[in-house]
């Protein structure tokens, strides 16, 4: 059996707020109907930056879900009238004071209980040219590991860092 | 700055069904009171798992959330009274047929905004022993791919494979 798109039979919203929940209903391939939870999100930007000297550029944040402070690179959403490699460079330079010399897109990921887009940059040859400024409430802390160090700290559990995926794409694509 | 964890003065939820959505309160390090919507999940795992030949074993499933096929290591929530060890081990032999000769721990993920764990585990010398049972309602599709072949292939947006985190962490892991 190869699997093929099912038929949507019925959505609504359960929940309607920063984040929504969608209930949507499908006609499986026995014929039955099934009522799956959805969250709703939009498309957002990360971006796997790095200097020139290949310092990767990263973010620590206080985060609600695991109530913890998470690393990972810096991500966005996408303004309307933006493309994605409009937004990359926006957040970038709002969220960490760095200004992308080179911009270039890799792959857009989805996860299978939400309707997100996580539409993975590659910024390279960044450049540090103001202080972060960012959203006056995001608390955020700006910090750069040299890539040998980077590639070591990444794969531990302390490091907290969630950006695997896209760290992936990036050092497949530099040759690093 | 370095960031340090918020209070959180109140929580509740929005939703609750399969998934559920919580409102979490916290005080910002500006003393000014937050809400921020928060996915309520569990712990699950994900097993990277190949053979001795280095095949990779994989899964195809329909997927509610982008409402389109998408590709993956097999995952599962852990029952009670099991540890991830043994919850990855059933899960691989129920989802795709494959009894594992090795399971090890890898990493646990965390994402921004919702109390998720993502456990990662590595199962190696993975041999075929009885067709998958799996739920019978999750119409899933197991294929394998040789190493070089994974490898090029998940990079690719038409693989639409969304497990690259726990791929980082296995190829670094068996050096390959």
């Amino acid at each position: 059996m190869s699997p093929s798109p099912w038929q949507k039979t019925k959505e609504r919203y359960a929940y309607q707020g920063w984040r929504s929940m969608l209930v949507r209903t499908f006609l499986q391939p026995d014929g039955k109907e099934r009522d799956y939870d959805v969250i709703e999100n939009g498309a957002y930007v990360v971006v796997a930056a790095f200097t020139a000297n290949r310092d990767a550029i990263l973010i620590r944040q206080f985060r609600p879900g695991p109530e913890q402070v998470l690393s990972s690179f810096c991500e966005g959403y996408i303004d309307t009238s933006e493309s994605p490699e409009q937004a990359a460079a926006r957040e970038l330079l709002e969220e960490t004071g760095y200004q992308a010399g080179n911009i270039q897109y890799m792959r857009t990921l989805h996860t299978a209980y939400s309707t997100e887009k996580r539409i993975c940059l590659l910024a390279t040859d960044c450049t540090p040219t103001q202080a972060p400024s960012g959203d006056a409430d995001e608390f955020l802390e700006v910090f750069t590991l040299p890539l040998a160090e980077f590639k070591e700290w990444m794969q531990l559990d302390e490091s907290a860092f969630y950006s695997l995926d896209i760290t992936l794409l990036a050092l497949q694509k530099l040759g690093w």
